[in-house]
């Protein structure tokens, strides 16, 4: 379903690195929604420029201007998408179920990827003297974790579905699979879980998630 | 205004010195429900018994479990709560005043408590070799990060009422205020942030935000 409205409505902020982005773009694939893309590169420090920490003062990607109003935090923009564009939904209709998906959700983007992004990695490197193998064991160990609860979570929950929640995607996917790129891109072995592994498949068959891959980014390097 | 529900239709696991079950204390008092605690004495490490991480996966506090479905994650327990009792409100009604809601909740949620809590704090002294000053710099340092962004988002913007948006306390107070009571225990000056002080005296004066307080639980050391 498309839903109706123009690009010059949304403007999108984004780095094709972005675990964060990578969630808003799927958000924004999944909805059919038009906009504008604006490239802010990371490692260049474009997001402390005074021009975008107007836009969002936290100096992070993804940034979402609608209709000329900022929103920062990729799971403020999901939400308001979903609350904007209603279809196809991001979350389940009953109470319980929106429960589990947001439990799942912020698994991964409140307990696995704030521990393990840019900035932190950065300054355990530069201000804590660690080597990048180290902040490499460190990454892993965050996501092992918080990728063996997600199995155990998932696995034997008859509301789990082709997807984490159902035979559609929801917040949950949207979350889970940036962070299960992150995980190849540290080399781990994904077939540890295999619940996570079968509902990452499923999501890349849609356009949506595949679309939205870093490597698919027009700012890719 | 006090909710329909008795005690025995909601049971919540929580320790005094989290900040993630601190949120969920605020929101169960602010919508006036009663519940029945149990407490789980993280440093005990009571939180990996398989009684308990067989109702919450991760292994983390809080969890609620409400008519035997267990709920984790203190967002996704707090927009639960906002959805089954609704009075008061924890978010405004219209979409874009939910975003900033949200985008303040998770600039706390998402950007500077995981990186802060006991286990990150313990694997940075355990695992990779800091002593407990380092690992106070370390805290101290993504604290004045995100309260630094957080004051500027708040201290210009008209939307900031007596709490973070509008007259009435939302997920934004329930998550900035545990987050300060991190800042004060260790030694952080507030003064820096003068609209975040102000803020958080204003939910003070509130009994909900009071009786949540660590050092007012029964499990208090």
């Amino acid at each position: 379903m498309t839903s109706s409205n123009t690009a010059a409505e949304l403007v999108h902020y984004t780095y094709f690195r972005s675990s964060a982005a990578f969630r808003t773009r799927i958000a924004l694939n999944l909805k059919g929604l038009a906009h504008q893309d604006v490239f802010v590169h990371l490692r260049k420090n474009e997001q402390m420029a005074d021009t975008y920490t107007a836009l969002n003062p936290q100096g992070l990607v993804p940034t979402l201007v609608h209709k000329g109003r900022a929103i920062g935090q990729s799971l403020a923009i999901a939400e308001y998408l979903d609350e904007v564009f209603r279809e196809p939904p991001f979350l389940p209709k009953d109470a319980a179920g929106r429960a589990r998906v947001r439990q799942i959700a912020y698994a991964v983007a409140c307990d696995i990827h704030p521990i393990n992004n840019l900035r932190v990695r950065r300054y355990l490197q530069n201000e804590m003297g660690h080597s990048e193998a180290e902040v490499l064991i460190f990454m892993i160990h965050w996501m092992k974790e918080g990728f063996d609860a997600l199995e155990k979570m998932l696995a034997n929950d008859p509301q789990t579905g082709r997807f984490c929640h159902g035979d559609t995607p929801t917040l949950a996917d949207i979350c889970l699979i940036p962070q299960m790129a992150n995980a190849r891109g540290a080399d781990m072995d994904i077939s540890t879980w295999p619940t996570l592994k079968r509902i990452e498949k499923a999501c890349y068959e849609l356009p949506a998630f595949e679309a939205a891959l870093p490597k698919n980014q027009p700012d890719a390097e």
